[in-house]
């Protein structure tokens, strides 16, 4: 299952804000990295051809011969088919619905293309080089301003039956919780994601007829630099997330048994306010035999974690072709 | 993967109170099965001798050569290390911890033999030969006294990092939910163990000071009797059930996407009063695309789940062996 160091593939995480791209080699190295702006906005179209001159870009800015690179891994915004490399509906990318990425980029770079939903991708990174490096079993939740996940199971992403697996944040925490984005109410999103906290800090405050924490002002950092004053609503407010994300990892870890689970994403700046009761709620509430062999970690590759993700993606679907 | 219909291996399905053995072939057919009250008061060596003489009296019954018998399957009750084949502590079992079972039937009847804890030997009977036959990814929820479960991913069952894969009934669905046996609070097998239910039952009819449902004589046949009688107090517990059983399905669906979640054990025989509020749960709570696929199904095969995925258990370590 190891590439060799001298292959090199194209690697592209592309977000709803920014793109980035790089050549990374098989042992991880990340070569001539660049960052854009996503021209999401000017349509399907002008974005499938900002990607692609940007692909090209990158390759020259590696001096590698366009023969050298052996595939191309993208990360995209999901839902997608990873087969097939069909688009779905992304919600912010109009008129993606049905494309197939994957095709027309093979078709245009004349080498074999991987798409991956970019939860599944950062997962894959953080698994092969970052957090769960060496693990068998590995789940990675994005606690951003939405809550995703990615599954590693046996080394593989588990994609389930239609590509669905890993919507941990819409896994229903609280029977009668706040409303989700997603129509249910309880989910983990609602309470753990960015909107979620900053929507019930604000609440709190609104409540108080508070004027200092206007929506606009509330973000994270914010809050958190509150919470590290000594705000004791804001605190409390952290710490109750902490226990409802220690719920959600109680549960995987009685479900499914896994070596690690990795935390990404902006929320985890909050640090030991939510990570404490995290964790005793995740001792209290899984059994000891599942939580001996549990490693709970903060993903360490940042915004590299889908680049690398999607480089490995790629060059598991080229070993895999070559041992077949 | 396929085993040959002419492969022949003993199956056992240990209970803590009957034991069933058979002889079954590469296809499933059931030969010489057999019942007995499992020896379990005796101690650990009785129980031992007992599980000996019972396997050599099926060889002897199913009438083949010893030598045509390709090895041994035995579902088992658990905690237990299917790689090892050592028994941890089980609950109803004293002089049991760390019997390394595998190898001593190994020693004592010449063959490979396999052993699984019992859940996931009904998980694997199921999706052999019972509702889940011909699925890629299967998770079976057995509701009986206490709440268990399997998981089949990719064909092969997910025993986790430390084998304690499959603990749905320890999921956490109501927060500050009752008391469950493992020491948390608002489990699923809290609310939807045959336990759980009776309790529950009990709990309203001593409030109301109804001396009819002592506990004695409260079972769920007479509780299922009760319900179609058109008791609403009892309609309402079950329907209570089947909502706390959706949110665990659908946070499966959402979580594993898998294409089939099967419903076993004595439970399953309020039929549905508790599958219809269950199954609207699940629709209400997990994404369309991730129920798509998901059939939610009773397991099929009875009693003889067991004995199938002892059997598939073998016969699977058998195909893998062969093929390395």
């Amino acid at each position: 299952m190891q590439n060799r160091p001298d292959t090199y593939v194209l690697a592209a995480d592309v977000g709803g804000t920014n793109t980035r791209m790089a050549v990374v080699s098989g042992d991880g190295e990340i070569h001539a990295l660049l960052k854009k702006p996503t021209r999401c906005k000017e349509g399907k179209e002008a974005m499938l051809q900002f990607l692609l001159s940007f692909m090209r870009e990158i390759i020259r800015k590696s001096e590698l011969p366009c023969e050298e690179i052996a595939g191309a891994g993208v990360g995209f915004p999901g839902p997608l088919d990873a087969e097939t490399g069909i688009i779905f509906n992304p919600p912010n990318l109009t008129g993606w619905d049905g494309i197939p990425l994957r095709r027309i980029l093979e078709d245009e770079l004349k080498m074999p293309v991987s798409i991956e939903n970019d939860a599944n991708a950062a997962a894959l990174g953080e698994w092969w080089k970052g957090a769960g490096a060496g693990t068998n079993s590995f789940i990675c939740i994005t606690l951003g301003t939405g809550v995703g996940g990615g599954i590693i199971l046996d080394g593989r992403l588990w994609y389930g039956a239609s590509g669905m697996a890993g919507e941990i944040g819409h896994t229903t925490i609280i029977r009668n919780g706040i409303k989700c984005t997603c129509g249910n109410s309880g989910c983990l999103e609602a309470y753990a994601s960015a909107r979620g906290i900053i929507d019930r800090v604000q609440n709190v405050l609104s409540e108080r007829g508070d004027k200092r924490g206007i929506r606009e002002c509330l973000t994270l950092e914010r809050i958190s630099s509150m919470a590290s004053q000594g705000n004791e609503m804001i605190g409390s407010i952290i710490r109750e997330t902490g226990i409802i994300l220690g719920i959600a990892v109680a549960n995987i870890a009685n479900l499914l048994n896994p070596e690690m689970v990795a935390l990404f994403g902006g929320v985890t700046n909050l640090g030991e306010t939510l990570f404490k009761p995290m964790r005793e709620e995740v001792k209290k509430r899984a059994f000891e035999k599942a939580t001996e062999p549990l490693k709970i970690e903060v993903a360490k590759l940042g915004d590299n974690s889908g680049i690398l993700g999607a480089a490995k993606s790629i060059l598991l679907r080229i070993s895999d072709s070559e041992r077949a």
